[in-house]
């Protein structure tokens, strides 16, 4: 048996809904993937099993090295972790994960450390998870990987990454606001209405319509504007979805020469929400490029495995 | 007996939640009030035994006009009555009351139209009773009603008002955005620490924070400041709060020819939030004044009953 096809590290991207676990060969290889709904929320009191449980799946990778990151290194998770702070390069990363002290004698296991990131005015943002996908851009890009990276979703990051070091980080809470309104409240009914729609004409209806005007006040248009504008129900999700998302370009685009018409935008996510960021760089004259998001959180794993090469 | 102490006029601000009726007589006196959780969404389908419930607590004004505003007149609840364009002098509202189609015979049942206003770009916003507010306002200060009133709440209304007429109309999302906030979420287990706090100082830590950035970048910092910024959790509600009530006056000062610092800014609410709004418009070097919403929506019933005074 050689390296190659031969099980060497495990790595565990441990939400708080979801879990999704990725086997590699030394060389990186994937051998295999699982992904279930054993996140952190519903694993709360009992991780170790709910890990042993996943293990078993793999009996020939049982002493393999296994990282896991996101919310299971978190206050509500299994073990809290402290951040990294975002001045420490990415590439040091490997050289910072925190052993699980719950773990048997013979275990390797590992948690990454998020990263907190403080600008001016004592302004903080913190991520945990994200770290480990900008990690594997940067190893599926190199140096290239520098210039802004979007990971849209729950909490939608924004990334600015220079030399290798996370130098801004805006968290938009884009698609919690997005859940919520949806399933309550004034926006509710128009939102559940599932006529048959153009969801791209729908989107950009509003992500024209974010001008000047506070997020807060553009919300209830998606309201107004069936109520008194006349326009149809069927849409207003795409429609509050197209504000949620402009909201996030007009923050990016407030200092131009933070993000330049020449600019490549990079999003590390869903085909659906990539599309849906494309769209909206267009109208502010940007272009966005789409990472798969499975092809880069195995160059993470791949560089966290490094960690563990003998040489 | 007479005009005086004589029942002569029922006004209703029939809410979403709540309804609030005031008894008046022939000369706009309060006889007697009543509050009471039958809302809108608890009577749907049985509006006219709710209101006959309401009346037998008068039976000396048993045949006295009935004036209601509110959510009563929407498509969600008793009849749907169309809005009224902004244009129209609020003056004229009187003329523009609804009759009740599902009453009796003798009875005078009248539902107030909303208001419907259309700005450039296809902008639209629009409200349901507190255009019986601002009669109430204009009738209670004159020509001096003119210029800005704020009707926090729920969906709290910034309207200009110049010759009587609501020339801007500007709906925020504010009350429900602080509400699905504390309930469910990221932010929830932080707005529910109710630990000992500065109310005004948890408060203007989140006006203060809110610079140039996004509203929904902005509310995730409330838990980043907690997690990553070693701010305490305790205060939390407030500084989101904070939040939200300074992108409405950051809204409003976009365009600082339209709110100069000689500007009175009218809050009709709760003590509560007019205390909020007092602090935010201090920050921004504004001042307000507060008018008391129960004098305020009496004279607006009593201007409303001029519509059925025989001369």
């Amino acid at each position: 048996m050689t390296a190659a096809m031969t099980p060497a590290f495990i790595g565990i991207d441990w939400g708080t809904t979801n879990r999704r676990a990725m086997l590699l060969d030394a060389n990186g290889a994937l051998l295999d993937t699982r992904r279930d709904d054993q996140g952190s929320l519903a694993c709360r009191g009992r991780f170790r099993p709910a890990l042993e449980g996943l293990l078993q799946a793999w009996p020939a990778a049982a002493h393999v090295p296994v990282v896991m990151s996101g919310m299971v290194g978190s206050a509500l998770g299994w073990q809290e972790v402290p951040y990294l702070d975002a001045e420490v390069p990415l590439d040091r990363l490997p050289q910072h994960l925190v052993p699980v002290a719950d773990a048997p004698a013979a275990a390797r296991w590992f948690i990454t450390p998020g990263l907190r990131w403080l600008g001016a005015h004592g302004r903080a943002d913190v991520m945990r998870g994200e770290e480990t996908q900008i990690l594997g851009a940067r190893h599926l890009l190199g140096p290239l990987a520098d210039g802004w990276l979007v990971l849209p979703g729950t909490h939608s990051k924004w990334v600015r990454l220079q030399g290798g070091v996370v130098s801004v980080l805006r968290t938009y809470l884009t698609g919690e606001l997005f859940a919520q309104l949806a399933e309550r409240g004034t926006l509710a009914p128009l939102m559940s209405d599932d006529s048959p729609v153009d969801m791209a004409a729908s989107f950009m209806a509003g992500v024209q319509a974010l001008r000047g005007e506070e997020l807060s006040h553009a919300l209830f248009g998606a309201r107004a504007r069936v109520m008194g504008g006349g326009a149809p129900a069927a849409g207003t999700a795409h429609y509050v979805s197209g504000l949620l998302i402009a909201a996030e370009w007009r923050d990016a685009l407030r200092d131009a020469a933070e993000l330049p018409p020449a600019a490549v935008v990079r999003v590390i996510g869903e085909p659906a929400l990539a599309e849906r960021h494309a769209l909206c760089a267009a109208h502010f004259g940007r272009r966005t490029e789409s990472l798969d998001p499975q092809a880069v959180q195995q160059a993470a794993w791949r560089a966290l495995s490094s960690a563990f090469q003998t040489p």
